[in-house]
């Protein structure tokens, strides 16, 4: 099974943790693709890095149909591109923000976000609110690290998001955490011990749930809202995107 | 890794075919432990038989700790005793409605239930709207048909369910179906080939996500309100409970 | 008119304490038959506690049908097995959870729950939202004491639950009370007193609500999904409840 | 106890109806005064008719409050002026839709509303979201009567409101009914037999709801936003409100 | 461009503030009626206030269709009447809660608002769940002022406000403040200025709000449930009311 | 007052038309730049479609800054970009979507949305959704015709919108129709006319809120998520959006 895992943003640092993060809980027979658009932004920090590496998503998805993909992980915390992306293909595509999500639910009944900027908190809480775990969800909380002191700074921003997490721990009357930030995808099995609670990540839930879901030969429905787009021309510097 | 799939009714044939299903999915390393209590109803069609099937689901959580088990699977579609069998492990517990409804939404952004009678209509709605998942699901249908027929009246049950189903394609604006009943576990692939719509089914929906919540060494939070029941005596029937 | 007031719990000192409480504030032709189950839980604290608790219930109100009973009451805040044990016979079953929410919306536009442990805290929200008060109820408070010792350790409990009450009445922008616990029903007048708010408790809610549908000939609908179970055997210890 | 049960309309046989409906359901000690405004429109069918009867429902409750009065009942289906009602005494006061509202959510899951005008429909949408029954709620159906055919055309409107809960019971999947007009009050039990579904209707509803408060001792709260208002002048016509 | 702008409650200087502040902001061609009922509470302060307070709404709209009026503004907080006033004209009318919550959504994405009493923030609450606001909405703030000293004690009240909105922005995640009185309707720009914060306030929001409805050519609907009342007597001292 | 118009598509025949009907509604001092990204889908049918436009949507915004621009309108009914265009700048953007839902909900209780595809329907939803009009809209249809074809096969077009209007009108229980497509922006008057109800329109709606908005100098919050995106490197073919 070749599952194509799309870093959403250009930092190939990040791909490349994500890519590692991905394979240490992968089955045996899967494949990883760890990648990310050739154009973008280099971190996702607001809605307008978001729509821009949507653009970046939707490139990688059709270049992954080209090479024969079983299913696609979207490995930013907004999901940004989600649905477009299941236009695109039959495959699964799973956005590793709605993975967490679901994997929280089964394991406890409450859990809290520790996400990077407070900033990005509102796109959280709208995805919440559209795949409907509002309620599931006490608090979205920021450590108030930018994305790429993940990269960087990594011990600080590590102490800074297990701060936030006891503090969840604490005052948010939760049984989980869900990490808010792809970037995070190699910081779960410290945090979780360091806080003592378990530790939903996205990108590794998400690699379960694509295997899931082509393990039980459920493809993105072709039937109504995600069909594929209709023939059409793109103009200008997306005009290769006609179909 | 041991995955006890408990059929929560006590009709040994539907354990049998409910293992089978389990088994056609379940990865080489997994082994399918299906059971069912030795006590209690022999369909679940009613929140009554739901409420004596719970006390089943709990006991046969109680000695799949005594064997040593990874995860659980409750099979059938109320989820009876779901959260009830989180608080008695560490494994994680996963109900096959909960596990048909989280990845229906992950292909489709709008499905339809298909269930056995009518008035179980209600279990469904109300599992809906815990979850989180209200809005996703556009109509909540029944065959008519009770449990049983689904062993003992086969094509007959089948045709029924495929019927409605091609009306819930036709009417309904969705873009999947879920399978409202663990009876129908070994229909997917033809239902689904006969409607031309992805068809989630939660049983094999479940396997996938405990067999993921395993790998990924996510287990019921013990933290806050799935903790282990406190020390506690019970009385007469119930005494084998007392902890 | 004959009121069955089944507490779920096995302690027989809590149900005659239930027992008082109801009979202090039923209208003189009601009588009051304070019951338990033979089996079960000696308190309820969980969902696991809830689960095995409702199989209690339900044998209960089946006991009451043999009997001739009016009108059923559920005396334990997480209203177990209420809607199998409407399924069960015509007569009105009233939850006490329920039966406060009602009430205290009629004298409020927002109220909070003090209950015992904050692990049951979940089973109250989960009970708001199903009935559609989770916007009336402003914060789910516990005392943090274990329901026994409301029997064994009164007056230490009281003013645990007063002290919350305070905070409640200080800090949560309400203007009533809800308690959440069954054993909490011989306290309302002492903790009124002392907070200066209108406390709702449930079972003598129940109550007065039991004795409105009953005087008004309005039983429970057996049309739809809460008729009379399917004719079905049961096997093993629950043999007993094939119909 | 001394109920006032208020007719916001000013028909005054609509108004004895009202109180004979009362009265057959009262408890022996319960004297019921039936009263309306002086003041208002013959009949409330709309959003304005509402909000000059709710004035008259304030003036009625100022009466009360001189005559020693134990609860009020605000008898059309609107509840128009509820909440300034509740500021102006410590009685409890009761609207009859929220009391048919809560009572038909205890003996049924779901239910049908059938008022009288479709333009009233909108009234009960908003009074449905505001208490939190929208989802125990299928479908708000009108009979197209206008209000006083009630009075003055009883048999061909009793014959359109069963006809139209007939269709309710055939199409809703519901399990009860709720009348959804107070000049339906004398008509409750012969629907109810032709119908074949528990009849809820309001004025009664709300007289064993007021009569349970009065029997708890539960007063309309004085803490918060029910308190009574703030000493204040009126002018012009109102000026008798002056406090 | 004709727009009535009704202050609901007859202290006069509120109302030449109201008119004022409209004007200020009002295109070349519109010509502002401020007006206040000559009945009615000199400041509306909790519910029963808006309950006589629409009367004078209602009264106030029957003035201005005979003048030719092309919008109305009800200059309160509570939007009391709005429904009733759409139902007697085809003319647009636009509370003031509602256009300050419409255009607090589309410069922000979460705000809070901040009124004169605490008691008045559940009319608030209801307004923002019936229009679909409330998870637009961090907090309902009081300044805790009456909205007499607005008139009588600017400087003070001004500076509790501004304080309030202080603590809003530093505690609530929010990127705007609504006003919640139409008193505080002059004091928008210095509060903005304070705070450092998008400040909506209702007045001047329905002024601009009603002209594009005018220039749109978009009358209140006349089909369905905002059609004018039907033909109907009123007695007493409404009896000027019948149609 | 300089009000950008964008149309997300590449049709400027659509462009046009937009630019056309927005000037039509424009107050005197208001200049109308109808335009359109160089880069992008000829029209907007799908959510791959959006995710495209939406980056066109930011590159004219940008545009837009260095040009000085009072507001922004997203002229497409999915409002692509609208939150990442908000962080662009401080002048107010406004999607026509979110314009028509607000103001349809000032002269209407309850409204339906008529748009071209069934299978955008979805987008509606979403969006219906998150800005909290779920509750007010009864239902979205479509007149199944591309977008397209309102620009080259306008009368049958027409036509396919009216037809589907006039059974909104006759079925949905509403007061106002929705258009949901920017290309439907010269076809308002026509089909109110022909339905006989308010038809709001989105283009002419955002104008008259930006500019309500802009007169109010209420610009978008730069204090919280929508600030300005922060300095970051973008690469590739999106290298110029570096800041």
């Amino acid at each position: 099974m070749k599952i194509r895992v799309i870093n959403p943003n250009t930092t190939a640092s990040m791909t490349d943790k994500i890519g590692v993060a991905a394979r240490a809980v992968a089955m045996p027979g899967t494949e990883i693709i760890a990648t990310n658009p050739a154009s973008g932004p280099v971190s996702i920090e607001c809605h307008f890095d978001e729509v821009v590496s949507a653009v970046g998503v939707a490139d990688e998805v059709l270049k992954g149909e080209q090479e024969g993909t079983d299913a696609y992980i979207i490995a930013c915390f907004g999901d940004p591109g989600l649905l477009a992306a299941r236009e695109l293909t039959r495959a699964p595509v799973i956005g590793i923000a709605e993975a967490a999500f679901h994997l929280a639910t089964m394991i406890s009944t409450r859990f809290s976000i520790v996400t990077t900027l407070a900033r990005t908190g509102i796109i959280a809480e709208h995805l919440l609110q559209s795949y409907g775990f509002s309620h599931h969800c006490r608090r979205v909380r920021a450590a108030e690290i930018p994305v790429l002191d993940l990269e960087e700074n990594g011990n600080a921003a590590l102490d800074r998001i297990i701060e936030e997490c006891l503090r969840a721990k604490a005052e948010d009357e939760i049984g989980a955490i869900v990490l808010g930030c792809g970037g995070m995808a190699d910081l779960t099995e410290q945090i979780s011990h360091a806080v003592g609670l378990p530790v939903v990540e996205g990108v590794t839930a998400a690699v379960k749930l694509a295997e899931s879901l082509v393990s039980l030969k459920l493809s993105t429905s072709k039937f109504g809202d995600l069909a594929s787009p209709r023939p059409k021309a793109f103009t200008g510097q997306f005009k290769h995107l006609s179909r």
